[in-house]
Formats: structure tokens, sequence, C-alpha cells
């Protein structure tokens, strides 16, 4: 454990401070004043850079809970989506390009095994989790290695340039493990933290409520790598590991939907602080991303209904962000520009 | 009058079939699913044109209810902001290189007499509207002449390339006629179209609701055009003929906030079926404007707190409309991609 991270209060307040002397009525650029001011803190610099560098890193695990019917949609499609990745045709590869951000796709838990000269980062723990409807997803150390992996690559990236880190995962199931983590840490039941995923139907519903009511049970008292280990995925702890090097480092992080927030939430329990380096992309239509956003203390940039996954709505905010420092570091002053300020 | 604008509807029936083969679950990418097979319509083309040239088009003009105190900001930092708009200092600058559009700032209609050596488009139709309080703020004549400037202002940006129209305004004071413009053409009352503005005080706000108050009493069984003139604005009547002429030419236009709503509005009440070529950039919280959004029909894509005005909210927008348009272009298909679709 390090020490809990904080904005630099003295950036914070010269990027309040100059905020307020911009030519525009003060608070008239809403939420993106607060992101300008809260990337000064990260940076511990005002005004803060603008992060034309962006890295977008998808981690992809399976889950054995999908054995149990939790959705219409066969694991193979996690392997099949990551050679997808590789070829540029997902969702999350076109906004990359639309963005200018650079896209990393790691294999840390998909259960088929792909090409070893695939064009991706391999670094798979295992093949996928167990059936956490019936025991363990992992050992704590698959879920410590599976931590670790994300924390090197984060490492890697900004050794690389980046300025941006934006959260990306795939695995077929990944919302139920993402329920059941948002339940446990926010302290809300199966009901409330289960959701139709990429569009499930009734019959899949009930049964995923029944699987997150069950594995809450098993919840109780577990310390966070525990519970990571006991219901959670490896592409879910790879996020952990990312989001936490990532801020450690002074690296803002834009988290995308539901899969994002559980392990956004896991890694604040671990290292508490941890949120205020990170943004959150959007608000995912699952009612889980809602109950982790407000825990968290987060307002989401986007609120689109979307719900792919992939980092897409994290993605989608980078231009948001990137504007929000673009104008505190580049916006006229009231003196500098002769504007008469309001009498 | 021309003839009804439609979305053209086979490219529509394409985007939308065309959609659910995207390797993605269906409507997973919520409403930039719906911008997409809008733009489709737009274009007659599926998949629709990448609109990578954007042009944001800033009209300024003064409102002579500002000496009947609806704000503490003088007439003269109209002029001042459109000299900042020329230098590039103010926030709309900023965005638009963020976004990489470009800007034309258009005097219709400032107070105060502008260099004519100033890089801006010089169509100055009046300098300033009358106190909308003691009388009509224009004539018809000059409303006529004020959308004609944004008229050919847009046909100007399209023969120039342009394939998205953002529109943009700045005029001390200019939420007031908004306000009665809006109340007037959705049947609302002072009290609910009413708002803070810039961030106005008790004081000024009690004065300005009670000027839109009176001023509504004097706008029923007006035409459109008497409307305008009325209780309007001089950029408001250029972004009127903006936003017509745009969608005419089958440019789809971003709106921006309250002002751009009123423009809207009237836009709509004039050639019905003209919103189905614009797209919503954003939610003021100025309350006219969700009042205004809701009898539009329109969903904005980002509501993040802004009342600045300026073509702000709306440029901030067009990353996302951008991504729209390239996700139903480049993203794979289940059969190309060799991805399982869900069983």
């Amino acid at each position: 454990v390090t020490d809990r991270f904080e904005l630099d209060a003295v950036a914070v307040a010269a990027a309040t401070e100059l905020q307020g002397r911009l030519t525009k009525p003060p608070g008239a650029l809403g939420q993106l004043e607060a992101i300008s001011i809260q990337l000064a803190g990260i940076a511990r610099l005002c005004p803060p850079p603008v992060p034309t560098q962006v890295a977008i890193a998808v981690f992809a695990g399976d889950h054995g809970v999908v054995a149990s019917g939790v959705t219409p949609w066969p694991s193979e499609v996690t392997g099949q989506m990551v050679m997808n990745f590789a070829n540029g045709g997902a969702a999350i590869n076109v906004i990359a390009r639309s963005c200018g951000a650079t896209i990393t796709v790691v294999d840390v838990g998909v259960a088929t095994p792909l090409d070893p000269g695939l064009n991706i980062v391999h670094r798979n723990v295992r093949r996928g989790t167990a059936d956490l409807s019936v025991g363990p997803a992992m050992t704590t150390d698959e879920a410590a290695a599976a931590m670790a992996v994300g924390r090197s690559v984060a490492s890697e990236l900004v050794a690389s340039g980046a300025q941006l880190l934006v959260t990306g995962e795939m695995g077929i199931g990944n919302t139920t493990p993402s329920a059941v983590l948002i339940g446990a840490l926010c302290n809300a039941d199966a009901m409330a933290v289960t959701g139709r995923g990429t569009g499930i139907d009734d019959a899949h519903l009930a049964r995923k409520q029944a699987i997150v009511a069950a594995a809450l049970t098993r919840t109780h008292q577990l310390a966070p790598i525990e519970l990571l280990a006991e219901v959670g995925g490896l592409e879910i702890a790879a996020l952990v590991g990312l989001i936490t090097a990532g801020v450690e480092r002074r690296v803002p992080v834009i988290l995308d939907g539901v899969i994002a927030l559980a392990a956004a939430c896991v890694a604040e329990a671990m290292q508490p602080g941890v949120m205020l380096g990170c943004i959150a992309g959007h608000r995912s239509t699952e009612p889980a991303a809602t109950i982790a956003l407000a825990h968290l203390g987060l307002s989401p940039l986007i609120d689109l209904g979307l719900r792919l996954g992939e980092g897409s709505g994290a993605a989608l905010a980078v231009p948001l962000v990137q504007a929000a420092a673009r104008l505190i570091g580049e916006m006229a002053t009231f003196d500098s520009a002769g504007v008469t300020d309001k009498s």
C-alpha cells in the first residue's frame, strides 16, 4: 500500500482562481471547469498539460459463470472479439481512431487459446475463471497476478508517453461478476445491481439475479483481494491494477462502464483516494453503474444509453477531457482580452 | 417555403439494418446508433459520410432590453467578445481548435461599431435591437434581412465544403428574447422559461421575469417572422436562416443551447420538419432549453451544466457526431469478422 493519493492543493487553488479570470461568466463551462481543476491537481501543474497522447488498454478474460446461463452469448465470442480488436474492426478501434488514441489489447484470461502470433499482449494468467456460482472464481494468487498484469501495462504505457489512460475490457458474462462486486462494495442487493447486460431476456435475467444474490451471501467480511478472487474476473483484476498504477503515476484514468466501475470500487477499497485521479467517462445503462458512480462520488461526462463496454464510453469522453484541459490553458482572461467583467 | 424536409427512407432503412449486423449487441451504442441513422437519412447515403469538415458560425448581435436591467453585463461586451473571437481567445475558439472546426464570426447586429478591418464577416443589419420591453425589437424587414445573412453564411460554408454546421452566437442579454420566443412557441409561461442566463442575481431575475411575462402577452396570433421581429434578436434571426438553409442543403446542423433552441423553434414553426436535420448538441442549464428540446423532440448529446453559449456546447458534441458516423461506416459485421452472434 502506497501513500494515499491526493490532488495537489496548490495546483487546484491556482486552477480554481484562473477559471474565474477566463473570458466567460463564472461557472459557465460547468463540469468541464471541475475536470480542468482535477487535471491540474493530478498533474501538480496549472494549467494542466493537454493529454494528447491517450492510451486505451483493453483487457480480455472469460467467465466460468457463463456455463450457468447468465447470457446467450457463448464464451468463444471473447476470443473472437480479441481478434476483431486486433484487426481494427470493433467499436473501440473505430472510436480510438476517431480520437487519436492507441489501443493495447491484453489477453489476461481468455478461455480460447489464442495464436501466439496475434498482435496483442499475451499475458494469460488462467484460461477463464471458474463458475462463481459454484465456488471461488479464482485464487487470490491468480487475482494478484492479473492485477500485476494491469499494473505493468499501465507502467509501460506511461513510460511510452501516455498522458491519459482509458479502461477497456472484453469478457462474455462479465456484467455478472461486476454486479456482485458492486453489490458487495456498495452494500446494494442483487435486484438493484443486476441488469440485462448485452440485452438478455427475462429467463436469463432471473438466473443472473439468483446467481448474484447467492454470490453476495459469500462476500461478507472479505478483504478486497479476497472478494476479487471469490467473485471477480481476470480482466476486472487487471483493471484494478491499471487504475491504481496509472493514478500512482499521476496519469488520469477515464473509467468506462459497469465493469470498469466494479474494478474502480475494488481499487478504491484497496487504496482510498485513488478515485481522485479518475474521471467517469459515461453512465452505462446497467443499474449497477449508477450505484457505483454514486458510491465513488463520480459524475459521468456522457450519458447516451451506451452498454457496449470495450472502453467505448470512456473513449468517447476523451475529447471532452482534452477540451477541458485546452480551455483552461488557452482561453484569454478578461484582462488580456480587454473584455469588461460584469458590473 | 420549400418542400417539407424528410429523412431519406431508403438510407434510414439501410442504416437501421446495418446497425443490427455490426459486432456489438443490438442497441449497445445507444443514442449514437440513432444519430448514425439520422445522418444517413440526411445524406441519403448509408453509411453516411464522416463529417470531417465542420464549420461553426458565430452570429453576434445586441439587445435593447439590456437597458431595462436584465443582466449585469454591459452591451459593450458583445463587441469586445467579437474581438476576442477574432483573436482566438474565447472558449469557442479553443473548442474549435480541439475538434478541428473552422469558425466564421458574423456581425449581424452588434451595437458598437467594429473596425471594418477586423477579420470577421461584416453584415450588420442594425446596431442592436430596440428594447423589446418597450416595443418591437425590430421590423419584419430587419428580421428577414438578418435571416438572409444566416442563409447566405450557410450557403457559403456548404459551398466551401462544410459537412456539418454548428450554431454559435454572442449577444449580451440574448437569453431574454430567447425565453420569450420559447415561451410563445412552446406555450410555456414566463416563470417556466426565464432563467439566470450568465448567472444573474435575484433582482435581475425578477426584472427579467416581469419583462418576459409582459412580452409574452404581445405574442399571440403572430406569424413566426412577426414574432421574431417583435421579441427576437438579430443573431437569433440569423441562426433561423442558417438552420433552415443548412438543412435544405442536407447538411446536418448541431444546435447549441437556449439561444439556438429559440431559433430552432422559430425555424420549425416556419418550416415544419427542419428539425429532422438537426442534432441537439447539449442541454443548457437554462430552463427554457429543456422546454424547447422537449417541444422539438430532440435528445441532447451532452449534459454538463454548461451555460456559456457561443456554440460551445454544440462544438463539444462534434466528436460524438463524427464517432457515430465512423462507427456505422467502419465497424466490422459479425459475418466479416467471424464473430458468433448470440444464440
